[in-house]
């Protein structure tokens, strides 16, 4: 058994409040070394940069970071609405969030997590002097599949994919299509010692050095299908409904049809 | 820092063929122990049932292998159908695949993943006395996100779900709707050591023993969301297809609206 990795969580760390130098606190709880990825969720980054409003005006946050509708669930007594947010991730309710939130207050993501990745990462690889990556995970759901994992909404230092395009399998067939989205694969990983009530916002992966890189990589940015080359752009029901209107509109404006 | 897991490949398995004895195999390269997660790619566990047809056949074992077509993407000299295969799993081409594949033939999922993770984590635990989960793992597309990340297509003796409904955050609130998929966590997870290239078709995932149990936990087919519970259950073209079809049709039923 050869390639192998670690996972750990990172514990001790105090209540994140506004203001926070995460660097340094990590730095507190953790030996870093070179080729370590840290895995940190985006809610302890959102508490830093004191991205909190008040749990009333929930509804109406979700509006200021939603720049469209992908999809709407209507149960008994409400609606999810899975939009687009101002970051590009496609999610419920744009990721404002109250769990984990301050009493009376709900959370929204990073203004740029991609932005607040690289001030992590600079901060780290300042106070160490390890050439470590960083990426900044959120908990998201997804079509076809129940349950939810965690994903990368913000890398830097760490290649997003592992790009095999082009690069050949075990018997020397090419991997045309293959583009492993290791971030992704990343934060679900640390996903599994961080917990979701255990309070440890941080892991740290070792042993994938072969993943950190360049600080000016692209970000979980890149990892964002543009909605114009995505099939499932919008959802089944809404895209029904707007070729409902069209095919309507479209079948008065021809008038009846000339058939037997 | 206290919670840790670690994965590694196993490496120096052979070449796997029909008939192959994955659980002795996998009992020669690694000395198991109890709560051990072995995450397996399908593929070795098609070889070792027969599930291959000849690559000229492909287009037919797609449709052979598709329950309902989902959306389908054309490019320059073809298409990719998104479908839902016979193992309710929904992605490109059914998981009819040529890479890894033996030369001159294409390999087909396991006829019941779940089945088959039952199989071997029995023989496994046969072959050790060891209390080990064994997870099917396969690489899928998404949509909204670029790349793929492996997935868990088959499960047993393990958790699926870390079902958190009904528990809190760290500040006592109820953490209503999370319910992380940690199998797919965990097939993501060894796809970072396994690679696609590199003939490491299993991995050992050890320190999260609590994810572990009885055989007759449900299976990864308990993560796969009914169509009619889908959101995105159908391509938004495809459904702005059928939705035009049915309003115009409506329209010509109806006659000319008496409007002014």
């Amino acid at each position: 058994m050869a390639v192998k990795f670690s996972i750990e969580g990172v514990e001790g760390l105090p209540e994140i409040t506004k203001g926070a130098d995460l660097a340094a606190l990590i730095v507190d709880g953790v030996l870093l070394e070179d080729g370590d990825i840290l895995v940190i969720t985006s809610k302890v980054v959102s508490k830093a940069e004191g991205r909190t409003v008040e749990a009333a005006d929930r509804e109406q946050a979700i509006s200021d970071e939603t720049v469209r509708v992908v999809a709407t669930r209507t149960f008994e007594g409400g609606a999810t609405r899975i939009v687009e947010n101002r970051q590009g991730i496609i999610g419920a309710a744009a990721g404002v969030d109250a769990s984990n939130a301050p009493e009376g207050t709900v959370l929204l993501l990073p203004v740029d997590p991609d932005a607040s990745a690289r001030a992590l990462a600079t901060g780290l690889r300042a106070l160490t002097g390890a050439h470590v990556g960083v990426i900044l995970s959120d908990t998201l759901g997804r079509p076809w599949r129940e349950g939810q994992t965690d994903l990368a909404i913000g890398a830097a230092g760490v290649h997003v994919f592992d790009d095999l395009r082009g690069s050949t399998d075990a018997s020397g067939k090419p991997l045309a299509v293959t583009m492993p989205c290791v971030a992704d694969e990343l934060a679900g990983a640390a996903e599994l010692v961080k917990g979701k009530s255990s309070g440890v916002p941080v892991a740290v992966v070792r042993g994938l050095g072969h993943l950190v890189g360049d600080l000016d990589l692209p970000g979980a940015r890149s990892i964002q299908r543009p909605a114009e080359r995505d099939l499932f752009r919008l959802g089944a029901d809404e895209a029904y409904n707007e070729g409902y209107r069209d095919g309507f509109d479209e079948s008065q404006a021809e008038g009846p049809l000339t058939s037997a």
